[in-house]
């Protein structure tokens, strides 16, 4: 947990190194049985700048994934958009880097999440993070449809590139898969055109 | 975690009990770092039986609660559909009571979730779970907003009433709130017309 966990004022900020990126404060409510949030609400978050076209398609898959300390998974960019959270007591560190064509290209983001925290990642940003506690509960919203056949025309920048500047936890001690461990460094990555998004 | 938890088949079942209940098996993806799931994937989940009419609004809401073992949370009926599922390796003691007016008022079905299931459970059917893990985080999908001043538009159902017949793990040292202590027995439920769902 960071240091103020609950009942923040459900609130959004633009990041400004990664333009359409948001990064939502979510109010959690404590009591004796633990704890409850709205994790996503639509009719208070679309007029503090979560984006309609979020819907626009009407495609909906909401994807969890449960990992032990120090794995770290990513950097992913699809041509999809992301709504993640963390879903239990836990936290990661999130990084994400612009990989859409222009002068944004190989900016970078990286913040503590834990489950008071909500973070609007549009498509063509790739989006990594390394576990801080023991185990967590990552979970987010996307609006297309992944599948293994896809998975060429993805983009990938491997989460070791030092050129990205991204201060892991344990960089040394990271649990990955095979596949993030072979992702290309920044300077060979093609950038995403607007129109492959 | 239930005896068989990775790699499920995609699958929905009726819940012949409580019409228009699902509870569907999801694939779970184990590896090095731990696992992933499609929680919710509206193209593979719709032709499974998962209602359109979830959808009809273009509201949603995600729900997220964290508790510890033996709480319990219930038994609460309102206006909206929800989809549920456990985001961790918890799991908790699922239970349902038909609060909708006719022949299957007062109807239960009551299983064991872990992350492995996926639970749809129609608007007017009261919801509730006790923990049976040492922390659970429960995440559901719901198509219309909570709002507190709404609350007695919601119809609820005593946990602990013994004609429903469901068999909680240790309903004596459950931890739940004031407010879920004092709801009614089943036999002084106003049933809900279906002009109020
Ligand atoms: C993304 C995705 C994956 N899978 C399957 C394929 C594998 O059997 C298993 C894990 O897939 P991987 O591609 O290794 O997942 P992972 O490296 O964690 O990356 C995904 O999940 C991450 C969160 O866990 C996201 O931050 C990434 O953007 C996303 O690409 O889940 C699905 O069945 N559906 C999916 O949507
Ligand atoms: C349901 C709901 C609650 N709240 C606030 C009100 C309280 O400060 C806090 C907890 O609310 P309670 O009503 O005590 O939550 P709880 O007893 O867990 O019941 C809710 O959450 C349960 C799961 O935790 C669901 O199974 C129930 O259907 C749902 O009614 O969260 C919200 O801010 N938004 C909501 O949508």
């Amino acid at each position: 947990m960071t240091d103020n966990f609950f009942e923040k004022t459900l609130a959004a900020r633009e990041i400004s190194q990664i333009p359409g990126m948001l990064e939502f404060d979510i109010p959690v409510h404590g009591d004796n049985r633990g704890w409850f949030k709205e994790n996503f609400q639509k009719e208070k978050m679309m007029p503090l700048g979560f984006p309609e076209s979020f819907f626009a398609e009407e495609k909906l898959q909401n994807n969890v994934s449960f990992s032990r300390k120090n794995v770290l998974r990513g950097l992913h960019a699809e041509p999809w958009d992301k709504y993640i959270s963390v879903a239990d007591g836990g936290s990661v560190l999130g990084a994400w880097v612009d990989l859409r064509e222009g002068e944004n290209f190989g900016h970078v983001y990286q913040t503590v999440i834990d489950a008071s925290k909500g973070i609007f990642v549009p498509r063509g940003v790739a989006n990594g993070f390394q576990v801080l506690s023991d185990t967590v509960s990552y979970s987010y919203l996307v609006n297309d449809y992944w599948a293994l056949e896809l998975k060429p025309k993805y983009a990938f920048v491997n989460y070791a590139d030092p050129t990205l500047g991204i201060k892991w936890e344990d960089v040394e001690n990271a649990e990955v898969s095979e596949a993030d461990k072979n992702h290309p460094l920044l300077k060979d990555v093609k950038a995403l055109k607007a129109d492959e998004l």
